[in-house]
């Protein structure tokens, strides 16, 4: 792990476009971490604009993607999905040569497509995705310490000259002064990995809300009331960004569509397997769900404290 | 909230059949809150019973249902659903005139209706259910603090005779003592606010788990590195005890397929709107279901303490 007494700066300005709970996490983050020296912001919203005014983390906010980025050595790309290749349009041609353009975006085959005819000579794309959140949003939400011990992918090009490759290893260095282990991945790949592990579970959350609010025979304040049962997780990862979400879905439309038809056969077949009252091919699911659970407990993705030790140790 | 100091003996013998997480909390519970003297316990499982013994909070544990309930004032069915009737038949002869039995069955109609027909005269019967509980099972996995700030659902039968409704007060008196808000509902009416809240939260979870660990493409491995998404949560729910949702899903068959159906309907339509592109449905909908998530939070059914098995990092 990184102290800022043991980090040298990594990239003297860092410029965060969309500063929401993840770009607002990136600045605090850097910031602690000491691996950036000058910070500016760019956020389309006012109210967000004035919040990170207040909170003082940057040297300059502005409505303006192409003001901030000057002379910027990383730029990330922190907005909802379908608004990156936008804000970034306003935003290339101002861009210092040999600089850095990195997203945070939950899909990476359609937002790699869409940047990459916009990317100036000269300018490094990089995508990414940390794999970490809560379902709180806005410029407040944000802390430090929301990359520790998490898992952050990148999906370079298919570029192997050493500018590039340097450029990669840079923000490999970057998310690890952040406190995050560090994946490299196809973006196809990625975008099936995260329909299974996010967007599908995030649709399913959403979906079951939606359905218990529509009840006429049960009220909503007692769903709310006895939600203690199950309901309640589900409801915590139902309340996350709308316009992040339906972003999300829309642009990773085809994997997310194939792993719900996957979900929805299964779903069929446990259907059937109670209304004939087959106790066994119950009983025989729960026992493997519950194996898996426990695999995600001996592999270490559960406890806070006995995690993720990989690319810690490496650091000063 | 009561304690030691304050409380006096409810039960003076208190009977628990089947102890594992339910049962074993209840039994800790009780003998925290002061409110019974003497403890019997029967399991089925001589592991349970050898764990039960070593732990030392009964004051006899036992193979048999009859022996357990000789003299005993209050007799709590703690076993799975399926198996309540079995063991009730065994123990019902031997209960002392005017001692009430209870569950803690997720199933409320079909429970009432296996029992009814095995009630001795002068015996109460008053179903029960107390909504708390964590993934974990058997007896080691009990606490005395589980039922604190919860709700405990009775659903007595259609009787006002006075002996039972004092039966039934005695029973109210005994929850709040272990810490529960206790309410009254009509049978039918819980195990379809209960299919909403628990049940169908539980199969969509156990489903999901299966889904993605029969995918060829993402290996198992891949999804337990970075469930940080959002499956984590369902993989918790998805590790609860096998034979007890077996149970649960074949006793309130009726309700879960009826919910699960509208779940379904909704689904295939927010499918629909994501294969179409339809931004604004999305949108709509995950605007809405973050209401309702306010509308708990506002409600105070979130909070760090009551909330079990929590993990506030669900993450895109």
């Amino acid at each position: 792990m990184s102290s800022k007494a043991g980090t040298s700066v990594i990239y003297p300005k860092l410029a965060v476009i969309g500063c929401g709970l993840i770009g607002s996490s990136i600045v605090r983050a850097a910031r602690a971490a000491g691996v950036v020296d000058e910070v500016t912001v760019a956020d389309a919203s006012p109210e967000h604009r004035q919040r990170i005014a207040e909170l003082g983390y940057a040297d300059l906010v502005t409505a303006d993607p192409a003001e901030a980025v000057q002379g910027a050595d990383l730029v990330v790309l922190a907005t909802p999905v379908l608004a990156m290749s936008g804000a970034f349009a306003q935003a290339a041609a101002a861009m210092k040569p040999g600089a850095t353009v990195t997203d945070v975006g939950s899909v990476k085959a359609a937002i790699a497509e869409a940047l990459k005819p916009l990317i100036p000579e000269n300018i490094f794309l990089v995508p990414g995705h940390p794999i970490a959140g809560t379902e709180y949003s806005g410029p407040e939400a944000g802390f430090a310490e929301l990359f520790q011990n998490r898992w952050t992918i990148l999906t370079p090009l298919a570029r192997d000259d050493d500018p590039y490759l340097e450029a990669v290893q840079r923000l490999v260095d970057f998310w690890r002064a952040l406190g995050a282990n560090v994946d490299r991945m196809d973006v196809t790949h990625h975008d099936l990995v995260l329909a299974v592990t996010s967007h599908l579970p995030h649709l399913i959350a959403y979906n079951i809300v939606g359905t218990a609010a529509d009840l006429e025979a049960v009220t909503q304040a007692e769903v709310m009331k006895y939600s203690a049962g199950g309901f309640r997780d589900f409801t915590r990862i139902a309340s996350s960004d709308p316009t992040m979400w339906r972003d999300i879905f829309l642009a990773n439309k085809d994997a997310v569509l194939e792993i719900l038809g996957r979900f929805t056969e299964d779903l069929q077949a446990l259907s059937r397997a109670i209304r004939w009252g087959e106790g066994d091919k119950l009983f025989d699911l729960f026992t493997r769900t519950r194996a898996i659970r426990r695999g995600i407990i001996a592999a270490g993705q559960e406890s806070p404290e006995a995690n993720f030790g990989r690319d810690h140790r490496a650091a000063p």
